[in-house]
């Protein structure tokens, strides 16, 4: 469930996002990028959750800038982004953001 | 939609959760902290979104670290933490983070 992220200092990315009406092709792009985006240096992992309504978080982590900002040059990445201002999202917002502490908690079963 | 944040920087309060099958009294609390935090100073905003299965990522935005530090010290709030991890939590993250930058997009209707 968690990403399993080094201890801080590390990059968030967050992205906040309502989709729209307009479907075709969104999930195979999604997986794509899920795939696509494990094979870049520097990743740390992702937490996203998804409601019925089309609202969505999405938070990336990053081992520092310069490998956020290279995933964010990736040309497949670039296109993806691009269809999806002009299909499937009607609002987004993102933030990046420096991790500076950290904690979690588990329940003993 | 949106948190109406300032300019950063600002703090990124980021708390993923499962919870688990044991939801009595969850709601009137989660809306008893809805309400109290934004009568906190230093209080920006807050987005969060919910899926079927139980998880969650909330995002609580505030000026700086000692607003953000002034909510975790709150009495009910501290209560209710405490009853969280008792009964309504499988499990959780929380990261504290400094947003360098943000950007954001709607569609023109």
């Amino acid at each position: 469930m968690f990403a399993d992220t080094p201890s801080p200092p590390y990059l968030a990315v967050i992205f906040y996002s309502r989709r729209g009406g307009q479907d075709e092709g969104y999930a195979e792009t999604a997986a794509r990028m899920e795939s696509l985006v494990q094979q870049q240096a520097g990743y740390l992992g992702m937490e996203a959750v998804h409601d019925e309504q089309g609202n969505g978080i999405t938070i990336s982590y990053w081992r520092d800038e310069e490998s956020a900002q290279a995933w964010r040059a990736h040309a497949e990445h670039a296109i993806a982004r691009a269809r999806g201002n002009a299909e499937w999202y009607d609002a987004w917002s993102l933030r990046v953001a420096n991790v500076e502490r950290d904690a979690r908690f588990e329940r003993e079963t």
